[in-house]
């Protein structure tokens, strides 16, 4: 046994010892990993692997001006938002500047849950409603409310009041998803359930990544309004510039919602996410009640969430996404029209969905053999046969390239 | 106008602008704060300002060896935990090493709100049960599920499923804390409500800090799990030693609960958390349901978490939270016999509640005339007449002077 694959078995053992049953690892054999910089990250033996799959690290791993803002301000200060302070008040400026107007006000959290669990809160009270429509295989998060709208996350059972269309998945389900809201809100209306909101990653990354035509959400939103609901932008994985767009997935569909969320790559991994709204949204729960988060909006975690928008402007990171990410879609056509198990390459900017053809056995077989090789990526989709592509946004075209060649050798 | 104020009031007008009016503020007149070094904040004048109310800077405020942890292993790697790495095991071995052997398993969350959410999400599943004990002006957390858990934190309105028994506050509400719990299962039974969890604070922070006599708990779990249920012990804000007995609030009351959750103090500052299980209790969650965190137990915020488990160890703040904590309580306790303003002081170590006799406006006059004089505390208690005073554990000898000085004038 090689010292690598003791010190993995050492590790699985201790795992299965003390945490609980509920974590699960990446791949057939799951990777160590001891550093990480830029888009590589590395095993204990020095071996590289290319990340394809992190999103969180968007501006990559490790990147030395955040680490710099975070080593900088938790020496300073790290205190909450009890007491006047700066940081929280630059972050939600420089925050609200990348939102049409009328998103003109920020609550600070933790995690992607914490806002979009909060959201639906606001969404009820501003509503008077209860029902919630989401997509079929959604994820919103790990909340006991959230968990009861993530069918992907393996609960299987939806909470009360939580309602599924159809993802806009590919051109017809997106061209009925409009229609469908509509039909759900008829259901709803039958069973007595006013609506609240519909809840939706404007990129539908759960359900297998779906970008095209963008538009479909705005005819959805007119649906929902209309019965007295709002539109609840999820941009937890597509937002900040990885549609190689805009700042916010919504944007490519021409709405503007009534509340929008975000977190992973918010601080490049730090814990900083935040609820951005239309103040008339949120001024009737602003009177029912006081939102306290201890550790939304610190100091530390508005630093480290600056510095991460300073790189994103500085590295022109948007513009990145949106040229290597028609670089690695172009390949991607080039590699299926040659090979029939892949099928088709949806998705905009660095954030990719490539269907495989023969079902999720292979998708699984395809991602482990690319692990294997040194490149990490993984599935997604109702049915687990979409391979998710979403590089941290300094991928190069010399990573799309070894994607690629890797891609073509395990087809 | 001084330059402090004219800060102070730009930035309250920027507050006002830019972030949702879910925000408060502490004190009549806010502070604000720019840079913090152990028991101290200082403001933008230099003013130095005792801190006797944050907890979660337990350590003391940027304790240097928690910031170079944070900085050394934010420049090597931060990752999540679906690839093997060191630090969570290393985390989960440390921390399960201060719990009684039952409790052997553990899941990395970013809040104090997240673990607490997810015992309850935990405890519905094990037992099959819905009903949710909690004490009357209790605090939960901020999600959807924890807000109708939390009657201190305004809403008003209970959850599903929850019902209230009033908090152990004093010796005659303690003694009858048990069969009040006991009161409350068969309401619920007469309900058709089948018990999930007692869910508590193991020192009622919220109700107005109550420790004494220890003990209660234990039979109050015994009816709990009788009828089926199980005992959650909430020890975000009693836990990491300030009760000067032990790690866990639990512990003072020789009961061994089945979930334990924490947070606040855990990174001191950086979000991080834990729930921690007997094995048996998350069996069938894990089971049903994957649970993934994406920023929980990451690389980063264990080695943090890692750092402070060193210092509490090191610095013995245990001891000194038990010693300081009894000379404050003593110095209190003087005061309360020369000034009937004050009444009963209650609390373990350095978590101490001190009664106003007089009521919240009082109790209001104080805490603000404190912060004049440079002393910060906040109130708790369902009726805001509690001094909740509560520093970070490395307060010394001397801070306790000036705060027992400064009370005295102000009373």
């Amino acid at each position: 046994m090689s010292s690598s694959s003791s010190s993995t078995a050492d590790l699985l053992a201790r795992r299965r010892r003390l945490l609980a049953p509920t974590y699960g690892l990446f791949y057939e054999e799951p990777v160590h990993i001891t550093r990480a910089s830029g888009v590589w990250m590395y095993g204990p033996d020095g071996r590289a692997y290319l990340d394809v799959y992190n999103n969180v690290p968007v501006v990559g791993h490790c990147h030395p001006q955040v680490v710099e803002a975070l080593a900088h301000q938790a020496a300073l200060l790290n205190t909450h938002t009890r007491y006047l302070t700066e940081k929280p008040l630059e972050l939600a400026e420089r925050l609200l500047a990348t939102f049409p107007s009328e998103l003109a006000t920020a609550i600070f959290t933790c995690t992607g849950s914490e806002s979009n669990d909060l959201a639906i809160r606001v969404s009820k009270v501003a509503t008077g409603g209860t029902g919630v429509i989401i997509s079929e295989w959604a994820y919103h998060g790990t909340t006991e409310t959230l968990a009861g709208m993530s069918p992907s996350s393996g609960m299987g059972r939806l909470g009360t009041h939580v309602y599924t269309v159809p993802a806009p998945i590919d051109q017809e389900s997106a061209s009925q998803f409009a229609s469908r809201v509509q039909a759900c809100i008829e259901t709803m209306r039958a069973a007595g359930v006013k609506p609240a909101a519909l809840l939706v990653d404007t990129i539908f990354s759960s359900d297998g990544v779906s970008a095209d035509p963008p538009g479909y959400l705005a005819a959805a939103a007119e649906h929902v309004r209309a019965a007295g609901g709002l539109l609840i932008a999820d941009e937890v994985q597509p937002g900040f510039g990885r549609t190689g767009h805009s700042m916010w997935g919504f944007q490519r569909h021409g709405v503007v919602p009534d509340l929008v969320t975000m977190g992973k790559p918010m601080g490049n991994g730090h814990p900083v996410s935040a609820l951005i709204a239309r103040p008339e949204v949120i001024a009737e729960f602003a009177r029912q009640t006081r939102y306290f988060n201890t550790f939304g909006g610190n100091t530390v975690a508005c630093a480290v969430a600056l510095a991460v928008l300073d790189i994103i402007e500085q590295e022109q990171l948007i513009t990145n996404a949106r040229e290597i990410g028609a670089q690695l879609r172009r390949g991607l056509q080039e590699l299926a029209s040659r090979h029939p198990t892949l099928g088709a390459i949806r998705g905009a900017g660095l954030f990719i969905g490539a269907q495989i053809t023969t079902g999720k056995a292979e998708t699984t077989r395809i991602v482990n053999a690319l692990r294997q090789r040194g490149v990490l990526i993984g599935s997604a989709g109702r049915n687990g046969d979409v391979l998710k592509i979403r590089p941290p946004l300094v991928f190069k075209q010399e990573h799309v390239d070894q994607l690629l060649g890797t891609l073509a050798q395990v087809l």
